[in-house]
């Protein structure tokens, strides 16, 4: 018998219809006869790693007997790996989100625009920013579109969206962090209240999470038969609670802490579970978040400064969004820039932004990993993108 | 009078039939009669720049007797100068290509990926690439997705496109380069011949073309008034021409070169305006490029060593793609890295992409900025470049 496993061939076959059906296959009722095969590349005999270990189910070995591929083998040889029935479904599904998004957000009148990577300053703060020589000075990578997306708006785009890499140069060896990440980013001028961004945002959530499972429902089934998850349920129109409301929730589940403290990740997590069996929701909007807790351009809540126009979204108890109405006035944003104790030199660019007038605006950043992994029931965001970038992974 | 220029109001007014046809106005049977106006943010009254004079139609002063805005002083307040009609529309028409970009390969059955920028050796050659400390090691700024979309193949993803930043660290001051541009690139692998790809890559461009000339009339209409262009011309199909007839066409027209000489940039433009006269397209591709002008992991032709199976693709006489067969065979790679002088320790886990077999494949890579730039006639690739960076700028 002749073997070609992984030999890329070309065969040159005769179809027939077969006498009894192949009771094996997908395909029962033809087959191919083969009259010349070429082997058009050829294969290394030894592999780093079998397909059919990388691609077994984890229920069918629950002694855990059989060999495992474990994940930095998987990435080292990611070629390989990737040629898994899983990963092609992770990738081609990860490929949907994109054009979904982009798709519900055209629809909308939304205008796609390019934001420079490299920038002059370390715009979010100093911490966590890789840093370089550019030609005679200093440059840094940007660690989100946020300046640029605004300068948009103040430059009377109206509505605008955004697709690239985003980079922190943070130290975390999480199962939810990179280094390099894909952010899809809006931002959207509004006529009366920071909510109708909130409702675009949460529908187009709702259109991703609708064209996922009527279009790629092949895919999410082939994912699920190695890594078996719950179908990941969402409501139309999506539930939005207040952040006061998230904390009586964890209260009265026990939980001890301030009405304006933030959610810790293991608080998040639990809040997202009893949303679950409150709402029957994978999927939800915390609004209204504590000034305090939020960046220096969030808009702070005009009927009470202790709250702010602020959210996240969350996806399986996980933050996959955080957005707000920004700032949009040069003086308050050095007032609430004071408040923080940031040195305004270091964002005096950032506020003459603001200076020749600035409608009032609102927008968020998404993490495209995190969308996948949590939408397939994921464990790690290393199996969702495609070549991983962490503290101690640079390759290939 | 009041005066709220680049004010941002809100007019609560009543829209009102008007006697007689206003003259000086689009819309000249109505008209609204404000009863409140709200100042909703208010612009500083000194300008860096005034909008007029940045959109002022350049043949409106033939004597050069009014305020021009000289191209670093809109960059410098790029909020303001993308106000104008014309940047309004240059935009949007950029965005559109992105958009026909993508739907043209989905359609053909292309999956979008995405690639990291951040690498861990510098792939194309040390020379023009940006580095910089990565935790304990070192990290650079990728000039290409390309060994990412060729994995993706050797991956078993059949056919790929990805959009996104590529970073050159080259000090060139010229109009058509840029230390940071927007790629969009494909790959695909083939059944029997590269050009395959070369006539899925030349249709692609049909349709784009064609989608901008369809949907964006009034946004060609907007930038020509400002900056006169003649029309784009193209043909269906794309006019393909072999390197020997293009360097025929120049020794016709008085060039002295050697047929393996690769064109100067000069040269190109002439073969342009020479391709242009002959058979009256602005767009064509330039097969079969001498092999000893293209990287090494270009696939040499099969029948004549001198040659390769590669190809450019132009508009007005300037490059927009660049591509070919890629070798998909890890013994040729190396050979060729060799006669390139090539060390091959540089390139190992590129070639080790190849050991476990990889279809015949094939692809390129366009300028966002320059496809937009010369589809519209413009002089300079910082006019299509949101946010541009070059040598000397890093800001906004």
């Amino acid at each position: 018998m002749l073997q070609f496993e992984h030999d890329f061939i070309q065969v040159v076959a005769k179809v027939v219809v077969t006498g009894q059906k192949i009771e094996s296959c997908s395909i029962q009722d033809i087959e191919i006869y083969a009259t010349k095969v070429f082997v058009v590349s050829a294969s290394a005999q030894r592999l780093p790693l079998q397909i059919d270990d990388a691609m077994r189910p984890e229920a069918d070995d629950p002694e855990g007997l059989q060999i495992k591929v474990n994940q930095d083998t998987r990435l080292d040889n990611r070629v390989l790996d990737l040629r898994t029935p899983t990963n092609q479904a992770i990738f081609r599904l990860e490929a949907g989100v994109c054009h979904l998004f982009r798709e519900a957000l055209r629809m909308r009148g939304f205008t796609e625009i390019m934001c420079p990577k490299l920038i002059s300053s370390a715009s979010e703060g100093g911490a966590n920013v890789f840093g370089m020589k550019y030609f005679e000075r200093e440059a840094f990578l940007a660690q989100s579109p946020q300046l640029y997306k605004q300068m948009a708006i103040a430059a009377d785009f109206g509505k605008v969206f955004t697709i690239g890499p985003v980079f922190r140069a943070e130290n975390s060896n999480t199962h939810r962090h990179l280094t390099e990440f894909v952010g899809l980013d809006l931002e959207m001028a509004f006529t009366h209240h920071y909510h109708e961004a909130v409702n675009v945002i949460g529908n187009m959530f709702t259109e991703i999470f609708r064209g996922l499972r009527d279009n790629y429902a092949d895919e999410i089934a082939t994912v699920n038969h190695q890594f078996p998850a719950e179908p990941f349920k969402f409501l139309d129109p999506p539930l939005c609670l207040e952040f006061k409301e998230g904390v009586a929730l964890l209260k009265e589940a026990g939980i001890e802490m301030e009405e304006t403290e933030d959610l810790s990740t293991p608080n998040e997590k639990l809040l997202g579970r009893l949303v679950k069996a409150k709402y029957d929701t994978d999927f939800y909007i915390l609004d209204k978040y504590p000034l305090a807790v939020r960046p220096f351009y969030t808009m702070p809540d005009p009927n009470n400064p202790k709250w702010s126009n602020s959210y996240d979204m969350f996806m399986r108890g996980e933050e996959i969004l955080s957005g707000a109405q920004r700032i949009h006035d040069a003086t308050l944003l050095v007032e609430r820039a004071k408040a923080h104790e940031i040195p305004i030199d270091t964002i005096q660019s950032y506020i003459d932004s603001f200076k020749y007038g600035c409608p009032p605006h609102a927008g968020g950043g998404i993490g495209l990993e995190r969308v996948t992994m949590l939408y397939l029931g994921l464990d790690n965001i290393r199996k969702t993108s495609m070549f991983p970038r962490d503290p101690k992974r640079l390759t290939p």
